[in-house]
C-alpha cells in the first residue's frame, strides 16, 4: 500500500489510496469523456463547468487550465462557484488548432483558516492560539509569485512583530494566497480534447460547380479560365466558398457513359469520379481543364472575391490510375491475379477499384494519400470535401485529418457521408470540420424540426457542424422534381437560415428539376457529360438568392447553428425560429413556409430572450430585413403574412 | 509513423494510425465514463448494449466479456444487433464481487464473404472467382475451436474436391465461423468496472436501536442480554436489520449530558458517539453492554430470525480514546501542543477529536481505521453504517471500502451523509452500497415524486441505492411533531413501498414525537441519556408495521427500488405509482394518501404495462393485498378511496 502524494491525477486506479482528494465530475464541454475533440472558433469564448467538490467544509479554489496541445506549459483561468458544486471558467484558445484543457481543483487553507478565525472571533470566542495558527500557515504556504510573496512576507512580520492578528486578515493578502499559495490537495482532471477551427468552419456558403460544365459554348469542355469568368458573378451572389467535384484526369478504362451507361460512347467524358488516367492521379489535373497554373489562378481569383476554393477528393482509382502500376501491392488482387472493382453487391462499379487501407504497405499507402491532401494545401486549398468517407477506416481519417492539420490548423474537411446516423455522428467526433446532413430530405415542419432540435442540442452541437445542402449532383429530392419556384426559394431560405453553412449545386439557382423518372437523381447528370447552361436564364432566382446571402452576411446571428431556439406558428405549414449571434449583439427571426398558399398566423415569441448573456431580455420589436418595417409585439407575437409565390421568408432583425 | 496491429484496445491515443477499426461508443451500463462501478446484484441478468459500427458494409459481430476483477480470464457471451448500430448482451455475475466487463467488435469475413456470394448468385453473375475466395477465407480465418475447426476442415476438403460452392454456404458452417474463426480488426472497448452486491443490499428493512436503552428496568443501562430478548419481537414485525447504534465504550472526558449538555452531570452516560476511553476504542465494547461474547450470542440471534445486525462506525475519538496516548501522531497539535476538538466554528465538540487523515503516518492511521471494520467482520458484522462519511477524505472511503469487499465481498456499506447533493451521489459512486438520502425532508406530492423520479432514473440508479430512514435518532422532521399516527402509518409505508431498502429508529412504532422546541431533533435525545419504553405502549402502530413488511416480503416488486413507474390520480393529495420485480413476475400498484382526510380517486394506470420483458402486458385487474378483494380496470384505472384514520395505504397486485 503506498501513500499519498499532495499532487495527483484522476487517472490514478479506482481504489488506490493514492487517489485525488477531489471529485472533478461532469465537465462541460466533452465529447465521448474526452476521446474526442469538441469544437469551437479561435477567438471565440470556450465556456468550461465543472462539480467539483471535496470531503469536509473547507474553503475551495479552482482553475480552468488551457494549452495548446504541442506547447509544455499550462496557462491558468480563475474558476468561480454557481452554486450546487458547479463551478465555471472561460478561455479563448487565440488561433486555429488543437488545444487540451483541463481542471485543477485545491484547498484554499488560508481561506478556510480565515473564515474560521472569523467566525470564531464574532462568536467572541478567544483566538490567540487560532492568530498563531494563521501566521504558521502563512508560511508554511508562502506563495511563490513575487508579489504574493511580498505581502505575505510583509503581513508575517507584523504579526511576529505585533501580534496583532488583524494583518493576518488583510483583504488583499487573502487574494494573494488564494491565487499564489501552495496549492494543498491539488487534484487535476483528465485534460479534454479541444479543437479551435477559424471562422469559415463555423460559417461558409456553399456554390458547387463542375469545372468542366463551365464553358459558354455548347458541348466544349469548360476550362479554369472558363470557371474564372464566373468568380465574380458567383461572388455577387453571396457565396464564399467555390466547391469543385473533382479536377483530376479521368480514367478511360471502363470508363462510364451518359446516364451512368456501363459502356461509354465515343467522346463521352466518363465520370470525374474515376480518378487518373495516364496523364496523373489524385495530384495531377484533367489537362482539358488547364494547368496546375491555371488552377493556381482560380484560386487567386477566389481569394480577391472573398471566395475559396474547396476541392473534392474521392479515394479511388480508375484501372488506369499511375498506383495500379507504381504501386500493385496497395490493391487487393483475386485469386485470378486480377484487382477487383469497387462494388455494393450485387451492384458493380467497373470504372474505379479500391485502394486496401490494410495492405502490407499500409505505411507507403496512407502516407500517399495524406500527400494527396497536401499537395493541394500546397497549392492554395484549405477547404476538402471527401468523398464516401464512410467506407473508408475511420482510424485513417483520424490520423489524416490530424497529420493535415498539424502542418496547417485552418484546413476544413467536409465529410460526404449519407449514411446510417451514428457512423455520420462518429466521423464528425473523428475530426471532420463539417458533415453532411439528412436536410435534403426534412420537408414536413415536424421533421425539420425534430432534425433541427437534434443538430443543434447537446451533445451533437459540440462537434457536428452541419452544412444543409439543398441539391447535389446526386440528390434531386423528390419536393423539387415539379420545380416550384417559390419552393426552390424556400429551401434555400431554410437551409440558410438554419445552418450557417450551407450550400447549392449549380443549376439549381436555374430551378433545374428533370428526375431519372423515379428516381432522387438529376436526368443527364452532368456527373456523366458535359453541360452547357444559360446561367441568366429568365426564371432564375439569382437576385433572390443574393438578398439571402445578403441578409446572412449582414446578420451575425445567421453566421452560427447553435444559438436557437423555436418560435411557435399557428400554421402548421410555416416554420419559425430565433437565432442569435455569439455575443448576443444580434438577433433575427425567421418565418418560412413550407407549402405554396398564402398564410396568416401568429409568430410566437414566448418567453425567449436575447441579449448579452448578463442582459437578456425578451424581444420587444422587429424589424423586417426585406421592407424595412418596424413592429411592435402584441402578446410577445407577431400577426404575419406569407405569400410564397411572391417570398416563401419572413425574415425579422429583433430589438429589445 | 507505426501502423496497425489487427488487435487493438480504444485505450489508444486519439489521431494514433494503430487505432481500431471499429467505433464502440456508449456502453451501458457505465458511470462517470467507467471510472466508477456499476452497482447490481449477483446472481442477477446484467443487461449491457453498446454503439458498435466501423466503415463500410462488411457483416459485424460482438461479443460481451466478463471476468471477476480478480480473474485473468475473460468469458465471452454473444451479443445481437438490435438496430440502429445498437448491440444488446447480457451476463450474470455468479457471486458477490467486484467484475469487469467489456465489448468486443471484429469484422465477420466470413459471412460478408456469404452474403455478398449469396447476392451475386441471386443476381446471376459469374461467381467461381468469388467461391474460389470462400475457399481462401475459410483456410485464412480457420477457427481455434475443435468442433468449428472440424467443420472447417471438412468443407474445405470438399469444396477443394468438388468445387461446389454449396459446401462453403452451409449453415452449420456460417455459425462456426461466426463465433470461432479468427476475428478480423478485433476492436475490444475500455472495460468497466461492476459491483455485483448479494441480496440483502437490494433489499433491507432496517430496524435502529440504541443498545444501552433496551433495559426493561427503568434507568437501567441496557446490555446485549437485553438486545438479544427483543430479537424476536422485531422479526416478528418484520424486520431484518438491527442496526445498532456505537458499541464502543464511552468516552469520560468532556462527555456531554442529557440534551447536549457542555457539562455532564454524575451518572450521564454521554454520547454514543464519543468513541473510546480506558476500555478501549472502535474495537471495544462498552463494558456496561457486556463482552464482545454476548455481543456474538445477539449475532446469532439475529441469524435464527433471518436477521442481521448493523454496526455504526464513526471515526472520531473521545480525548480519552487509547488511540491519543498510543498514537499522538496520528492527530493534528496545535501550537499549544494540545489536540483540537471536533468543531463546525463557532460550534465545538469538546468531547470528540478526529484523526489526521494526511498525518505523516497515514498507512499506519488508515490501516487501523481498516482493521476496525475488519475486527468487526471478524466477529460476525458484514453491515455497516458509516458516520458523516463526508468529512473524511473521499479516497480513504474507496480504499477502505475495497479493502475489507475483498475480504469479504458481501460487506455492505451504508453511508450515513446527509449533505449536499454531489457529495452524497459522490460517496454512492466510490463504493458505499446504500445511501441516506433526504426522503425524511419530501412530505408534498410534488417533492416526493421529483425525488423519487431522481433516485428511480439513470443514472442514479445505476449507482445510488437509497435507503430510506423515516426517522433517526438526530431527525425527528416537522410532519411528524404533531404524532398523528396516520402520518405516522403512511410514512412508513411510504418508505417501505418506494424504497426497498428503509427503515425506522426505536421509538417510531410507539410514536415518540416531542422535539426540541423549535428544532427537528427529538427532546431528552437517547443519544444523551438511556430511555426505557414499553414497547406494547397503548396506541403503538406495531401491528401496522408488521402487515406492511408482510406485504413487502410477499412482493418480489417491493424488494427492488428501480423499476418504478407513477400512477396518475387526480387528488393532489395522493401519490401513486407501480413497481414490478426484477424478472417482471410480480407487480404492486401503491397510493398513499399524503393529508389526513378521506379520498375518493381514480388510480390511472394510463399504458402501463407489466410481465416478462418479452411478453408485456396491460393491467386488466388487482387484487387489494389488505382486504383479497378483486378488482377489474374499467378505462384503464381504478375508483377507490382511502379513509387514512383507518389506513393511509392502498396495496394492489396486478394482473394482467
Amino acid at each position: 500500500m503506498g501513500l499519498l502524494d499532495s499532487k495527483q491525477a484522476l487517472e490514478s486506479s479506482p481504489g488506490d489510496p493514492t487517489g485525488p482528494r477531489f471529485h472533478i465530475e461532469d465537465i462541460f464541454p466533452c465529447v465521448d469523456s474526452g476521446r474526442y475533440a469538441v469544437k469551437r472558433i479561435a477567438g471565440e469564448i470556450v465556456d468550461v463547468w465543472a462539480d467539483i467538490f471535496r470531503d469536509g467544509h473547507d474553503v475551495l479554489a479552482a482553475a480552468l487550465i488551457w494549452r495548446r496541445e504541442a506547447d509544455a506549459t499550462w496557462r491558468r483561468e480563475p474558476m468561480q462557484l454557481h452554486g450546487n458544486d458547479r463551478w465555471h471558467g472561460r478561455f479563448v484558445p487565440p488561433e486555429p488548432g488543437r488545444y487540451l484543457f483541463a481542471v485543477e481543483a485545491w484547498t484554499d487553507q488560508f481561506s478556510t483558516w480565515r473564515k474560521e478565525f472569523k467566525l470564531k472571533r464574532s462568536a467572541g470566542q478567544d483566538v490567540t492560539l487560532e492568530a498563531r495558527e494563521g501566521y504558521d500557515l502563512l508560511l508554511q504556504l508562502l506563495p511563490s509569485d513575487a508579489a504574493a510573496r511580498h505581502l505575505a512576507d510583509t503581513a508575517g512580520r507584523r504579526y511576529a512583530a505585533e501580534l496583532d492578528a488583524d494583518v493576518l486578515l488583510d483583504d488583499r493578502l487573502a487574494e494573494a494566497m488564494t491565487a499564489h499559495g501552495a496549492r494543498q490537495d491539488l487534484t487535476v482532471s483528465l485534460s479534454l480534447p479541444l479543437v479551435a477551427d477559424r471562422e469559415r468552419a463555423r460559417a461558409s456558403a456553399w456554390y458547387e460547380m463542375v469545372p468542366r460544365s463551365q464553358s459558354r459554348v455548347a458541348g466544349e469542355h469548360g476550362t479554369f479560365r472558363d470557371c474564372i469568368e464566373r468568380v465574380p458573378e458567383i461572388a455577387e451572389l453571396g457565396f464564399d466558398v467555390l466547391y469543385l467535384t473533382p479536377i483530376n484526369p479521368v480514367g478511360r478504362i471502363n470508363r462510364k457513359g451518359k446516364n451512368n451507361a456501363v459502356k461509354a460512347q465515343p467522346g463521352d467524358v466518363g465520370s470525374f469520379y474515376a480518378i487518373g488516367n495516364e496523364h496523373g492521379g489524385h495530384d495531377a489535373i484533367e489537362p482539358q481543364l488547364g494547368t496546375l497554373d491555371d488552377f493556381r489562378d482560380l484560386v487567386s481569383a477566389c481569394h480577391r472575391h472573398d471566395m475559396e476554393i474547396a476541392l473534392d477528393i474521392a479515394i479511388q482509382c480508375a484501372p488506369d490510375h499511375p498506383w495500379l502500376k507504381q504501386h500493385p501491392e496497395w490493391f487487393k488482387h483475386r485469386p485470378d491475379g486480377t484487382i477487383r472493382y469497387a462494388e455494393n453487391p450485387p451492384k458493380k462499379y467497373e470504372d474505379i477499384v479500391n485502394p486496401d487501407f490494410y495492405c502490407d504497405d499500409r505505411i507507403g499507402l496512407w502516407t500517399a494519400l495524406r500527400d494527396v491532401f497536401l499537395f493541394w494545401v500546397g497549392n492554395g486549398v484549405r477547404i476538402f470535401r471527401v468523398d464516401n468517407p464512410h467506407t473508408k477506416p475511420f482510424p485513417f481519417w483520424e490520423w489524416l485529418i490530424r497529420e493535415v492539420q498539424t502542418r496547417d490548423p485552418g484546413v476544413i474537411f467536409l465529410a460526404e457521408a449519407f449514411t446510417r446516423p451514428k457512423v455520420m455522428k462518429g466521423l464528425a467526433k473523428l475530426g471532420f470540420t463539417q458533415s453532411y446532413t439528412y436536410f435534403t430530405w426534412r420537408t414536413h415542419k415536424a421533421e425539420i424540426e425534430a432534425y433541427l432540435a437534434e443538430l443543434t442540442g447537446y451533445p451533437e452541437r459540440d462537434y457536428y457542424r452541419p452544412n444543409f445542402f439543398v441539391t447535389t449532383p446526386d440528390i434531386l429530392p423528390v419536393q423539387l422534381q415539379d420545380g416550384d419556384p417559390w419552393l426552390f426559394k424556400a429551401r434555400a431560405a431554410l437551409a440558410l437560415a438554419s445552418s450557417s453553412n450551407y450550400g447549392i449545386y449549380n443549376g439549381f439557382e436555374l430551378i433545374e428539376h428533370e428526375p431519372l423518372p423515379g428516381r432522387e437523381e438529376y436526368i443527364n447528370s452532368e456527373k456523366y457529360e458535359i453541360r452547357t447552361r444559360d446561367w441568366d436564364k429568365p426564371g432564375n432566382i439569382k437576385d433572390y438568392l443574393k438578398r439571402l446571402n445578403g441578409i446572412r452576411r449582414a446578420n451575425p446571428a445567421l453566421l452560427q447553428t447553435a444559438n436557437f431556439s423555436f418560435l411557435q406558428t399557428n400554421d402548421p405549414n410555416v416554420t419559425g425560429f430565433l437565432k442569435q449571434s455569439v455575443g448576443g449583439d444580434n438577433a433575427v427571426a425567421c418565418a418560412i413556409a413550407l407549402t405554396g398558399t398564402p398564410k396568416e398566423f401568429w409568430l410566437h415569441f414566448g418567453d425567449l430572450t436575447i441579449g448579452p448573456e448578463n442582459d437578456r431580455r425578451p424581444v420587444r420589436a422587429v424589424e423586417n430585413l426585406v421592407t424595412g418595417e418596424r413592429h411592435l409585439l402584441e402578446w410577445n407575437g407577431l400577426r404575419v403574412r406569407i405569400e410564397p409565390g411572391r417570398d416563401p421568408t419572413l425574415f425579422f432583425r429583433c430589438e429589445v
